[in-house]
């Protein structure tokens, strides 16, 4: 009899746990949709039996990467213009193509593109906000990948809610329909920004949220100017004016959140709102630099995420863990900031965490879901390896990944996705993309 | 009869030409060691004949990148120590590993290590400065990529050169024995930096190298305390203190350049001199953000580096791209900054032309030495592509490279690597590696 459904075994485990704990010549045990085991193997004794054995060479095996902000129909404008003012990227490029080319069947391609792209480099969560969002999440669940996904709420008439004032109970209708529906989604509700929002919206957002014990998504403190743009006869700033209305507890996740003082700091802390940082993005718009070394200080919870693709361009995690150690100690001039072990917490507990399902997920724990991710370091690029926390985030990136499980179910087996035929989706986005038109001044 | 020995076809070129053209459906090539053709298939029209014809699929063919900044055998560290201050990092972890562990034979392993590397991921050239270089040299030779190498000169003992008063004419013998000697190969003079060579050393050793006329080589200015180290009455920036020693020319490669002021780069446009810009280990290290628009603007020649892969850890150039396009978009909160068309020709022609080799490679360009890579774009973070520059700056990495040739040989074909049986040498890698020893404060 077989006492796992799936061992993997020949690699080190990088739990992730409260210790820290790092397994050499390690093995984990998943029995259905759940971790059974995590230890050293023994010398001298035979593996356990199971009816799938993964050899991971060598390798690492570590918790899924969590990626707490992803737009996944973005992926269909990846390059579509860089490089330019923000003004100019949003007004000229990137909303002119929404408002014509996002319709429920590029939104559908547009998800599975990215879902498959994410597993593929190790990620077996995301956090999104978009808008057609029952779309985006019927291509999740496709995928099997894990999602919180929240319908997008803005004052102006939006993809699939062309009538402003059913803004709020489009994005509660959406909660409702996908609680309980899918295993691995989590309805959430995703407000755009406080300038995008008013008061009023953003309250009752908030009270639909809270009402049905979900998550509150909203950018937030993204680029300086953003204070200017928000209604408030007190000119407070972004994170003040949220927290006057009451939007900020431990179930709200900010976004970005690069703007803020030592008062804005303070009122976190206060909150215990969560982050999400998105290294990538906040540098190619050049909207700043988080201030992450002090909210690490204040005891907030702080997760990593890619952002939509159309500003990063890719939605590679270890990529966005690199970028998240070195950006920080340049910006300090201080090289012992955002150690590796620290940044691939944000990248995996935290992450969860600040979405709220680390109970379920983000660390490599007997009872937890069998969320769990195989990295290949026998290459030129992984050798030789001292410690396996400085490859994941200094050295690995995304096509490292040999096999991804999520929930215990196998979806990247030997570097290919197995829920999704990969070659007729390129071939469905290239045919869909090439109707889209595009300039560049200096190609 | 064959027209090519090698032709490229169904492939966007994109060039780095002085139009900067980028040729949809074009073809490449290749006849000895250099490119004999570079142009649009025409419809209807059959391919030209070739011994060795290379399906693009239609990917991205274009130039060999220029690795403007290695140390070799240092990839023998790669992750051995991170997230230190600069001091514990290079005295307490580094400085000891090569005093104990660098000896000939582990110099070969780790040279064989960091080209099979670079040239996995694109990479057909590299400046080099190491110690013991007479078997960096052998080892550079033995891949076949192409190489400016430069023995190292310190006023200490050094691996190879016990007595420091033998250290320039060391390095001077070492160009006179590999000038001519390889194709690939040639050779330079290495001095480490004006805080560890005295002005005498330092004149010297530029003597040696104009009289050679091979490129000098010099880490300077890369952290904000080095002005402070270095003996010189005066208290000159080391800039200044290099220009006023006579050592500044357009065949001088300053390395870092992280810290100099408006009279630095008055200085350094007067001269001509040349920068290699190596984001991630500056960031890595906390070094300081270099003023690389600066530079650019005051029509200064800069190109690429990794650094060496203790201090980055890994050899990838495209992932170098990317953080220098968006580490100087956000210090200077302007996201026009370093467009990719600007970044992609620094890792290509500017890096060839800081290191003297512009007029043989760097471009894609009919009589250029055939020094070419392919770029599969077949996968979902490559997919769509409305822009093949930004795709290869802020999208691709250095796995979806397919091929590389440098001077018209084919070093990688589908991803591997032809010269070197890479699975000894990680092996081998790996069996020395096993004998350093290190410590984590917390694993």
């Amino acid at each position: 009899m077989n006492e796992f459904d799936t061992l993997i075994h020949n690699g080190v485990v990088v739990t992730v746990n409260p210790e820290n704990q790092i397994i050499p010549d390690g093995m984990l045990g998943i029995s259905g949709d759940k971790i059974a085991l995590v230890t050293q193997r023994e010398e001298n004794v035979p593996l356990p039996r199971a009816l799938n054995r993964i050899d991971a060479r060598g390798g690492i095996i570590l918790p899924g990467l969590v990626n707490t902000h992803t737009h996944l129909p973005m992926s269909l404008f990846r390059g579509l213009a860089d490089d330019l003012p923000l003004e100019v990227w949003l007004n000229e490029h990137i909303f002119p193509a929404e408002a014509e080319h996002i319709h429920p069947e590029s939104v559908r391609i547009g998800t599975l593109l990215s879902c498959v792209e994410l597993l593929l480099a190790g990620t077996t969560t995301c956090c999104d906000g978009y808008f057609l969002e029952d779309q985006v999440a019927a291509a999740v669940a496709e995928t099997g990948i894990r999602a919180v996904l929240g319908q997008g709420v803005v004052d102006f008439p939006a993809p699939g809610v062309p009538d402003p004032a059913l803004n709020v109970s489009t994005a509660a209708g959406f909660v409702r329909k996908w609680s309980g529906r899918c295993e691995t989604i989590t309805p959430s509700i995703f407000c755009h920004s406080p300038y995008t929002c008013c008061p009023d919206t953003l309250v009752a957002a908030k009270a639909a949220a809270a009402e049905a014990g979900v998550l509150f998504q909203i950018h937030a403190a993204e680029t300086r100017g953003e204070a200017g743009m928000i209604v408030d006869p007190k000119g407070s700033s972004p994170i003040a004016h949220l927290d006057e209305l009451g939007i900020l507890d431990q179930h709200t996740l900010l976004v970005h959140a690069v703007w803020a003082d030592d008062m804005d700091i303070h009122r976190l802390q206060l909150r215990r709102a969560c982050i999400s940082h998105n290294p990538d993005s906040n540098m190619k718009l050049a909207a700043g630099v988080a201030p992450v070394p002090q909210y690490l200080t204040a005891g907030l919870c702080v997760g990593l995420g890619t952002d939509g693709c159309a500003s990063n361009n890719n939605l590679d995690m270890f990529q966005e863990m690199d970028m998240a150690a070195k950006l920080h100690k340049v910006y300090a001039l201080d090289p012992v900031l955002m150690p590796a072990e620290s940044v691939l917490r944000m990248a995996t507990l935290n992450g969860a965490r600040a979405i709220g399902l680390d109970s379920l997920t983000g660390s490599l724990e007997t009872g937890k879901l069998a969320d769990v991710v195989v990295v290949d370091t026998r290459s030129t690029h992984l050798t030789p390896m001292y410690h396996p926390v400085s490859h994941l985030v200094y050295a690995a990136c995304g096509s490292d990944v040999r096999h991804v499980f999520v929930g215990g179910r196998h979806l990247v087996s030997n570097g290919s996705v197995t829920t999704v035929d990969t070659g007729s989706l390129l071939d469905a986005v290239n045919t869909f993309c090439d109707g889209i038109t595009t300039q560049r001044s200096n190609p």
